[in-house]
């Protein structure tokens, strides 16, 4: 054993004290958002109807590399960060692999995830802008649940239109939400001109997180005093959750780690978009060669098998376009998929990072998502997330690998969340009864036929 | 704001290397176990075919104060160990107290309790020994989950014996253990002797701890290489859970802070005693003067309400007569009451230092116990398990007291666990559905009146 402890804190004094703008070093900017009507790049006042308004500033501003964390938002992070950075001695031991595998793991909070960091970030600028509250969609319900506990920290009202598949296999995750004072609405819904259009379209629909999006925009632009807010895909959370990638970067120079690989799994790109922040950085000026890999689920794979492209970030076609990889804002995922990664775009940063061919991605199918889950609870105790087995899966490939070369590769993924709110899908993998859902290519050529001509 | 971070952090180097046995400190001595047949004090040799040889010694030894801890435990701890001291500094803003509220959080782990310090523990010496597996029961679970880990780690067959009313309502409860490999049976049930007996005496009972540890022992005792281990009452439970005190003294120490009161909620005892020890320690030496206050619930008060007597530990009357504050093993508590801290008696530890005087005890209704959990949950952030929320609620009553006193003590609690699979009990709650239940003094007198003479 030599003397790296299982777990590198960094003191409170030792935590970033601004979010890092991965945009202000990328060469290749990531393409702006363009009006649906015009196809022109919005304007700040475009969006300010939609969101708050210094969330509008950090959305559009490529050039600013670092952002203030307020600090009230910093004492809140107080509260549940900073996160461990992990060295998995067991999982190495478990697995006979010289590698070195080390994780963030961003699930020792209620909300079970990292989104709780862009979450109060997100609320603490609409209190600041004198609002009542503020809307959102939620899929596996994680970001639902962190935007609850900054609305209920700082006393803003909170509505979150949940997709209905994720409501109904997670009766507990509403709870949740309702002890920290959110309402919570099965989306598609009749409560939204939207939600009645899809609902016609596509009766009997377990929705989407597209669906999701276009009500809770309705619901946020129909109502005096609220915004929307959303939980990944946005620069702005990507900017949010630089903090993870920052406290990770910090915890490994504490010791002298240079990772050969970064690993994230990526829904919208929040968690991996926040985790790479800096080591991309460090890609994009020449001072490392770093590998970064995102895993995405067979399921939905936008990385690995959608179009670069403009699309509409929501299935009601409401909101702006964003240039991304992306399989078609109709796109629904199977219902048997588990967990989050449901969404069919992709971050216009990441996209532009992956086009650029800074960064690699693979897919994974479920069943062995859920094998590697089970396998990684075992020998380190955390059970993940469905989301955050993405990571672990491909994590574990690249150790057994150097078990095979014999290389003493390091290998640094981020555990995004907690599964204990996904004992439905564990439950389904123990009896056998999980499938392995792959759409064909006629699915996604269907669904790539009808992104907008821009 | 003062230069006390908000979480108190140990480094690995300073993490306790020993376990404190109280006992070898106190003056008055906890009763021995006594042969149910004999009346006489059990001798280590009758309590071989039940209990690991290495924990029957530390369960009998009241004069060693410091056990080691073995590496291969000390190195488990290590992955989740150790856990953060709080000072919860939004909570005394909500409450405008001046009092100084700490909380030690024991929920960061997968398990979502203290229980998984024993648990490892005594699935180590079951190893040691050469053993196929164990045999237990849990109530709300969180007991059966830190074992079901501890066995998965170190690949030891796990058996548990679950409650029955929690088996049913926290199924997902049972998925975890599933996800570490445990066998899960509802009890009482028909694979054991003393299941179908209680069966037959209670048609249609939803179970209890009593009853579960029963079933459990009997699993144990008629199979070759398995042993019972059980997760409260037990000196030895204490003993391992005396890390959680010795962290809490050394973070304490680290800036100079002076406990008033220590406060932690009491089913058999196993949080509380482990919180406690060094402070008792250094009261009964008169180091300290420091209030010391169990709390228990309303509907299930072996401390406030029961008798000090010898008393089965088991419904089944197959364990060892113990000398502890009991409501009887016969008693029962409503099917109602949510979560743990279901136990007919208390720790005799414990209940030898509460006749001696050396600390309070206080019985709290169920709903105010979750009123202060929501209370706690919207600015703590953490959503807290019921069990620990009767500590949060006293902790809360005294703040209070502070308020109007103006007085600025200082309050430590153990916040034991979190809430994520008590999710039925919070929707009650919700609801309006969640009603308090006091057993009458005519409930308790026919089950203490089944007390068996000593």
């Amino acid at each position: 054993m030599n003397n790296i402890p299982y777990k590198i804190y960094l003191n409170e004094d030792e935590m970033p004290k601004a979010w890092y703008n991965l945009r202000a070093d990328m060469k290749n900017k990531p393409a702006p958002l363009l009006n649906p009507g015009t196809h022109q790049p919005m304007k700040a006042e475009e969006l300010y109807p939609v969101f708050c308004e210094e969330l509008v500033k950090q959305e559009l501003d490529n050039d600013t590399p670092y952002f203030q964390i307020p600090d009230e938002v910093f004492n809140f992070y107080k509260m549940y960060r900073p996160s461990p950075l992990v060295r998995a001695y067991c999982l190495e031991k478990a697995l006979g692999t010289p590698a070195k595998i080390y994780y963030k793991f961003e699930g020792n909070n209620t909300s079970g995830s990292h989104k709780l960091n862009s979450a109060i970030a997100q609320a603490y600028y609409a209190k600041k802008q004198g609002l009542k509250g503020v809307t959102t969609e939620t899929g596996a319900g994680q970001w639902g649940t962190a935007l609850s506990m900054a609305c209920a920290y700082l006393g803003l009202d909170c509505k979150v239109y949940m997709v209905k598949v994720s409501y109904e296999q997670k009766p507990f995750r509403r709870e949740v939400m309702r002890t920290y004072g959110a309402s919570v609405t099965p989306s598609p819904s009749m409560t939204t001109e939207v939600g009645k259009r899809i609902l016609e379209a596509h009766p009997g629909t377990t929705g989407s997180l597209g669906c999701a999006i276009s009500e809770a925009v309705e619901a946020a632009t129909s109502v005096e005093g609220y915004r929307y807010v959303l939980g990944s895909v946005l620069n702005q959370v990507l900017l949010h959750q630089s903090i993870i990638g920052l406290e990770t970067e910090a915890a490994l120079k504490k010791y002298d780690i240079k990772p050969d690989m970064i690993i994230g799994c990526a829904g919208g790109g929040s968690n991996l978009g926040g985790l790479i922040a800096p080591f991309m950085r460090d890609k994009i000026l020449g001072k490392s060669d770093c590998r970064i890999i995102a895993v995405e689920p067979a399921s939905c794979p936008s990385f690995t098998r959608g179009k670069y492209a403009y699309d509409f970030c929501d299935t009601g076609m409401v909101c702006p376009l964003a240039k991304m990889y992306t399989l078609g804002s109709d796109f629904i995922p199977a219902p048997n998929h588990a967990g989050g990664l449901r969404y069919h775009g992709m971050s216009s940063v990441l996209s532009q990072l992956y086009d650029d061919g800074l960064m690699e991605a693979v897919a994974v199918p479920q069943t062995e998502v859920f094998k590697a889950a089970e396998r990684f609870a075992r020998v380190e105790g955390i059970l993940p997330a469905p989301e955050s087995s993405h990571a672990i899966k491909v994590a574990i490939d690249e150790a057994e690998k150097c078990r095979e070369t014999g290389e003493e590769k390091t290998i640094v993924f981020g555990l995004t969340g907690t599964g204990y709110f996904d004992m439905v899908a564990y439950e389904k993998f123990h009896d056998g009864k999980m499938e392995d859902y792959v759409p064909t290519d006629e699915e996604l050529a269907a669904s790539a036929a009808k992104l907008p001509r821009v």
